[in-house]
């Protein structure tokens, strides 16, 4: 199983072309209708490559076998990350990981005049209601959807034994008040931060297809305003250019 | 088991006077040493409450009875926090839930020449660097100490049962990365996001006390860095405010 650890920004400054991601061994899960794939490609790393592509940066991807261990090694924590996780970003002298703070970094190196650049001469309201909706995506959203794939999915792949039904009711719970939250939310705006696109759509957006792969496709078309939310999510050619990059192997 | 929901502004703009903060029936889960006091006010809690403090801004707490299930009464989830949880902060009319959350907002409206107030005009490396080590403190050392706390201390305390061995290894294994990380960060600065007194020392500062419990303490003591840049933490007053005006009850 490979992924992208490195992203290695090509220009230091926008560029008008996009790049071809390049192919590799990765593993497909699933699929959603007929139009996108679902692979092991790190959520986390998708989220970057969707800020890229949405800003128009070009970037080498560096693979790092996670099935071999690479980013646990000693060179790897040292040098890149010393948690030993993906993504991480290189841009001349400049490393830094964790995705949200790349995404960010991104915006505010290469945002201009995008809907992304939202917190530039910002005030007190505007910040704390877009640092509250990261922080419900962060603390709500994010880290149930993965407990889900986790319990579900990974689980057996490594061989660690069934879910824990306490675990899933509990991911489940929250994800789903953080769904009302959301289709509330989008009945009074088009978007998770308000009325134009922005970074939190982006952190949202590499679960979607997952929905599927955990059988929870109810979850999305019982709520008419998250599932038109995220039919203009998957619209976005961002998101058309990340799956139809993304290596197809089953 | 109260704890604190609301915090309401009682002024709009910086006080010189700091509050006392209202008694209430907070359980005593162990004493640190004998100068601090720990109890179950949240940490989430303590980390707005610490920041009123170090921008002197006064405040009302107005409890809410959590072991009454009262965060989860519809009207609570309705009006303060849809996810029935603690703390939220009302300002004139202006509502807002998650800490972190919070904690920018009252440094983006209060914070002046305050050192917290550190990413207004910042360039995109300052930004990249504050978010990650914002992401760090979320990521791998907020969940870790809360997890080792539940299965350690509130799991006995809720009849869920012993800890498990598995889940203690894990946020044990990447909690010391993290200290490990910290401690090599702090030989090289003088806080955790820099030379300057900032909000990620905040975040990370009312899980300190919960080491001792824990019976963790080495994990500290074994860090000279870590352990004199805690020794600085305690010493603020902000921090000895937060302590002296928590019930003690045992």
């Amino acid at each position: 199983m490979y992924s992208h650890a490195f992203l290695s920004l090509r220009t230091p400054s926008p560029a008008t072309s996009l790049p071809e991601l390049k192919s590799d061994k990765l593993q497909t899960l699933g699929k959603w209708r007929s139009n996108f794939t679902v692979t092991v490609t790190s959520a986390c790393t998708q989220r970057v490559v969707l800020v890229l592509h949405e800003l128009g940066v070009e970037y080498d991807f560096i693979a790092v076998a996670l099935m071999k261990g690479e980013h646990k090694d000693t060179s790897y924590t040292q040098d890149v990350h010393p948690f030993g996780r993906i993504p991480t970003l290189k841009d001349g002298n400049f490393q830094l990981f964790e995705s949200r703070a790349i995404c960010r970094y991104l915006v505010s190196k290469f945002g201009g005049t995008s809907t992304l650049n939202s917190d530039k001469q910002a005030d007190a309201v505007q910040i704390g209601t877009l640092e509250q909706a990261i922080s419900i995506e962060y603390s709500y959203f994010d880290p149930q959807i993965k407990a889900l794939c986790y319990e579900n999915v990974f689980k057996g792949y490594l061989g660690k034994g069934a879910a824990s039904p306490d675990e899933v009711e509990k991911a489940t719970d929250i994800l789903t008040t953080c769904l009302d939250y959301y289709e509330a939310l989008l009945s009074k705006q088009d978007y998770l931060t308000g009325n134009e696109f922005g970074l939190v759509d982006i952190f949202v957006m590499p679960w979607l297809p997952w929905f599927h792969v955990l059988k929870m496709d109810d979850l999305i078309s019982g709520r008419p305003k998250f599932e038109s939310w995220w039919k203009r999510m998957t619209a976005r050619r961002s998101w058309q250019l990340v799956q139809e990059s993304l290596p197809k192997t089953g």
